[in-house]
């Protein structure tokens, strides 16, 4: 596996990969790497002749009073987990590459990325958006690999890979979750260990939402009244901030009728942030 | 000349055309097409093994108040002139492939683009950075030529090409002037008879204004002071944008010491709003 750091020279390197016909298929990532992202990136290597890995922690898309600095890093274990998958090529920009003095150009998806977590995160978006929009440049993947856990940066990064003609293919994989249900997520190293426990109320929330979805019997406002229900009776969960059903393709709040619902959760377990989703294809309404 | 109208249908093509190791050279413009385009065309012509040129009148740089509907659109000329430079490839999308439904995406080149044209023109620079983002995805060149008439612009794409890892490069080359030293420009045709005679004071000004710069003798605020002393004097000159000079690479008001400068100037002629640019050397202070 070559550690490639410098963004020019990767592009170098993946152009010439291109030129030559072969398959670069890419996983960005943050690092604290979980069986989560070794899916996509299994799903990279099964499908690219090229398969590159970044690991980078982007500043621009924490605000000002989140994790980045607290943000785990765990590089030499993700070396080895990324060596073990046959990875080609892990990228390891640091900012003063990314972000060089005198930066000024940001890309923005209107509309989606104030939606959900971006009301409670503003310009986190914003900064995926621009950050993807770099490492695409960079790598110029045929195939990137997304989590379907982070529904809604998948859905953005579609959004701005159509908008802005990218020639990529945005695959999006499914949820890798612990025996118990959890979402893999590496915040969830921050939990403790009864907060640990405490998690799996959003799983079992989900599931609960989607087997109503699925019966077809329940009404949307009787639904969401249920699954806020189940996470407030969870003591440890210290905010609620978003728990409904959703129109998959805008984010918007569903309709009566649509087929195939997103639920979506996002909470805080003490401090720490937690998002989960499923989607669901809604059963007859009786 | 192929003329090809579908985005997806040019990116296939010059993806091709670069996995054969050949080098894809981009104008993009406006159409409209005079000496100072096919200066462009011709360079991109000798440096590329296909040149490509689009012509597409983007809504989106345009304002609620601006030319978008009376912009001229000459498509038989400026196809005869396109093919009498061997252009290899036309482009001509239409709005509804370039911003089809649901379209929510834009890329702002911050700082710069609120200076100078910015200010009188807001959300003209974000236009501009959004289709040329999308046109560098379609077309994939290795150059780009643009005109050093429409400097900011051509500092600002600069700027996002380097923000955003592209790989282009962006090639700026010299304004090209009719005989009385009026800087070719699509709008030109506005002009009544009377009007094109008064617009050569654009010149005249920046030629005056560039003599003081070299000889030295000047200050800045005596210099703008002069320049705007000599537009003014010119009764068919509506109003006056700017008229001053400027730090050739952030737009800011110019330091006494620098040793490049940009004369700039915006005006409007009745209604017909006019820009041009000299870059400097600045000779010794006396």
């Amino acid at each position: 596996m070559e550690i490639i750091r410098i963004p020019r020279i990767l592009q170098d390197v993946a152009i010439t990969h291109r030129m030559h016909g072969r398959k670069v298929g890419f996983v960005a990532t943050m690092g604290a790497l979980h069986e989560g992202h070794l899916s996509l990136v299994k799903m990279c290597r099964e499908e690219s002749d090229v398969a590159v890995v970044s690991i980078y922690v982007n500043p621009a898309q924490f605000g000002p009073s989140e994790d980045l600095a607290q943000y785990p890093r765990t590089l030499e274990e993700d070396r080895e987990k990324l060596k073990k998958e046959n990875v080609d090529i892990l990228f390891l920009p640091d900012d003063s590459l990314m972000y060089p003095e005198g930066f000024s150009t940001c890309v923005e998806v209107g509309g989606l990325s104030g939606k959900l977590c971006g009301a409670f995160r503003p310009g986190h978006f914003r900064g995926v958006a621009t950050v993807v929009a770099k490492l695409f440049q960079i790598v110029s993947p045929v195939r990137a690999y997304f989590g379907q856990k982070d529904y809604q940066q998948a859905l953005i990064i579609r959004r701005l890979v159509k908008d802005l003609n990218m020639a990529v293919e945005v695959v999006v994989c499914p949820t890798v979750r612990e025996a118990d249900g959890l979402a893999m997520s590496s915040r969830n190293r921050y939990l403790g260990k009864e907060e640990r426990q405490a998690a799996t109320v959003i799983f079992q929330t989900l599931t609960k939402g989607s087997e109503a979805v699925r019966s077809g019997i329940l009404k949307i406002d009787a639904l969401e009244e249920e699954m806020c229900g189940m996470l407030r009776a969870e003591p440890l969960v210290s905010e609620i901030q978003y728990c409904s059903a959703y129109d998959p393709e805008t984010l918007d709040e569903i309709g009566e009728t649509s087929d195939t619902i997103l639920l979506a959760v996002a909470l805080k377990i003490g401090g720490t942030r937690l998002i989960d989703n499923m989607l669901v294809r809604r059963g007859a309404e009786k």
